[in-house]
């Protein structure tokens, strides 16, 4: 990402306090919001984008943690943490948090990635004070007592059963075993009714110690906020804590991308009783970081991204095949995923996969239509700008942006870059991506015959 | 509702054309919008609520049919043509309608409701024209040829696969089931794979010609829009359509809700294969005109409306039984139901079915206490006011309320209404609503000997 570095202000040390160091990193106009950043003092960055034209602010916390971090017996934990954050403080019970948040009619949640972890409320902006003290005093005060743990223990099992039975989602899962195998990054984020048993408070309270070090955090507000007060408010509440006293420390610079990632690959099939089958067929994708990601971008939305893509076109427009069809893109540190994701019964499975190989194939040797491309360019600039009005995602955007990039891009800029996706840059990638051999994920109620045929889509 | 009518014009007839009549219905302040509606000659109405400081804008129209006016064997023709109207027009193929949309990076859909049916675009102010002409010309263009006919039944009929896949969705249908039987309004929106496979292109073109009669629809229209200039593009569209020759009809008037609906009421069982089971308990709720539906959205909330709920409290919060547990509500033009829903595996299902009867008992004998009624009141009031933000969430706000009781509520209103509830109306609706027998439906791998004492929890 670009830098966009505006402005340098050094606030002045006072009380014998450390100093913080602030900066304009985009400024603001027409109903797109004021970008700043200041660095504190035991290396906590708090970063808020500034729309006076809102009435409510989202605050969230980000942990630079995901299940990539947890070892094989620690699967799991990253998530379960998660949820012990909700469950009380020195200062607070977990009804305590839930409902100072409620009774605002705010909304607070959290989310678990494979590399972070974010903690989330949004609220009016004559709230956001109350949301500050919530949300720091979860992430810098839990208590994750034994009890605690044994009580939330039932209610992640709920939560792996749950996903169990949505087989359009754990067919993700699924894929990521199959292309990165019992690695990290393989394994799934909610952990497995194994490791989830065997984790107890002393382990899960080291996991914390170890992760939300403020160097390891960013704060993010969005909405109708005040920078300085904000950062006011989050150094007092994390001086309170005791949790900035190194005031040497430096932020944690964003997770390395350099080593390369083994794929498995192949085919894998999970036979489950239902009416549908759910497949996934994909190939290795981009790293985060990658050049190519933008024409990446427009290869997919074409691909597989609206009504009007190739693969909703082909398998539902045309020929009524699937209810969902889809293509995404996964992009991490150092490697990334690309999947075509359909849903549809055990009988059309065959049909479907053909049409969707027969589709990448054409693609990575021909390219998309001028035609396509252009409709694709269009699809991701609209989206990019109507995605910017709610202040949820625009937390989304600083908060992950700092954490991951160390840096912020302009709306203008990204609208750029999008626009300047050219024909070649995209029929290349395509040839990069599509051109590999793909592997394939089912989870459904196929038959010996049906899913001896699977193979077909995959040589 | 409360009229706000504060203005009223008429604009002249010129060429020899029709009056349209335009009120401002509410007027906009600090960030909330003014609401206008112009009634078409041929019994249009046209709503819009205009808030300026936005870049997007969601153009939708709404019809008066839902699943529930469907007979027996035309159960599922009103979702069925809610897909059909995407399938191309006398001016457009399906692709032509999916890619104008993509093209700009808008979002376009549709759901079909019990009561009414809704199609959509969100996109930038500037593409409002282009959602205007693509949205009117599938509501009164559309061909429905047997060919697209035959091959969305495919699409549908994987729909409800996709549906039955996935029992915390469907468990809700069977409730409606347990409550209502085999009424139009206990029958599922999707219809049956019989009904489904049974309908044809003459059927389904009869009930679009009887139920999209301009006097049946509501064009509403949220976000930066000029209330005016989407008056006279909407009125043009279907001009042009020949839509709005009849210059005496009025629009219809909003569906009665004075007829008694007989409720079965009872247990339901489903057994299915899966992780978790899933519960619904519940009862007869308020038909949405019932004036306790303020004291009923106040119970509902603390009872089951968030993380600080008495429910989620007792059967997640200390006792980890469940991920998802909650209540809600469903209110028609004579009816509703009240309902709790959980999943948890079932051996824990006995558990929890004990715990959300012994909480409604607890509540129908003995109310809430002020600090439940106090939160409640602060998160309704907040979440609204939170709600206000989306113009997608706008435009739903005024095209229901203009469909479903012809007239609008401003949100000073709705929050005087919400703050004005007193404990004293919340005991009285909580002795009325869960003071009644409960049914429970049921859908999960259930042992015999568990599935015996499911009666436990109703009698």
């Amino acid at each position: 990402m670009t830098s966009r570095s505006t402005t340098t202000t050094a606030r002045p040390s006072s009380e014998g306090r450390a100093v913080a160091r602030t900066q304009t990193l985009l400024k603001g106009k027409d109903g797109i919001g004021t970008v700043r950043r200041t660095t504190l003092p035991g290396g906590l960055r708090v970063v808020t984008e500034t729309l006076p034209s809102v009435r409510s602010a989202t605050f969230g916390i980000w942990a630079n943690v995901g299940s990539r971090d947890e070892t094989p017996s620690l699967n799991g934990a990253t998530h379960y943490l998660e949820h012990l954050l909700f469950k009380g403080t020195k200062k607070r019970t977990a009804l305590d948090i839930s409902a100072a948040i409620d009774a605002v009619g705010g909304e607070m949640n959290a989310f678990t990635a494979k590399e972070f972890t974010c903690y989330y409320a949004r609220v009016l902006d004559t709230d956001l004070p109350l949301a500050i003290d919530v949300v720091c005093d979860m992430l810098t005060g839990s208590l994750i007592e034994q009890a605690d743990v044994d009580a939330e223990r039932g209610v992640i099992l709920e939560e792996i059963a749950m996903t169990e039975d949505d087989p359009g989602d754990c067919v993700h899962d699924l894929f990521a075993h199959t292309m990165l195998g019992d690695t990290p990054l393989g394994r799934p984020v909610l952990g497995t009714v194994d490791t989830i048993n065997d984790l107890d408070a002393t382990r899960i309270r080291r996991f914390y110690k170890k992760h939300y070090d403020p160097r390891h955090l960013v704060v993010a507000a969005a909405g109708n906020v005040d920078h300085n007060k904000v950062v006011r408010q989050v150094r007092a509440a994390f001086e309170k804590a005791g949790a900035l006293k190194d005031s040497e420390a430096t932020p944690l610079a964003p997770r390395g991308g350099r080593r390369a990632i083994r794929t498995a690959g192949g085919l894998e099939v999970v036979n489950r009783k239902a009416e549908q089958a759910h497949v996934v067929l994909g190939m290795p994708g981009l790293a985060r970081t990658d050049d190519r990601r933008w024409a990446l971008g427009v290869l997919n939305t074409a691909l597989g991204g609206g009504m009007s893509s190739r693969l909703f076109q082909e398998v539902r427009e045309k020929r009524g095949l699937a209810y969902s069809v889809y293509s995404y893109t996964s992009g991490y540190a150092d490697c990334g995923l690309f999947g075509v994701y359909a849903g549809c019964r055990p009988s059309q499975v065959h049909d479907v996969l053909k049409i969707c190989r027969d589709e990448l194939d054409q693609v990575a040797e021909h390219g998309l239509t001028d035609d396509e491309i252009g409709r694709a360019i269009g699809q991701l600039a609209g989206s990019t700008v109507l995605g910017l009005e709610d202040t949820g995602a625009l937390m989304n955007r600083i908060g992950k942006s700092e954490l991951c990039w160390g840096d912020h891009m302009s709306v203008d800029d990204m609208l750029a870059r999008i626009a300047a996706v050219t024909p070649d840059e995209v029929r290349e990638v395509a040839r990069d991506i599509l051109g590999q051999r793909p592997s394939l994920s089912v989870i459904g109620p196929l038959k010996d015959k049906q899913a001896a045929r699977l193979h077909e889509a995959v040589s």
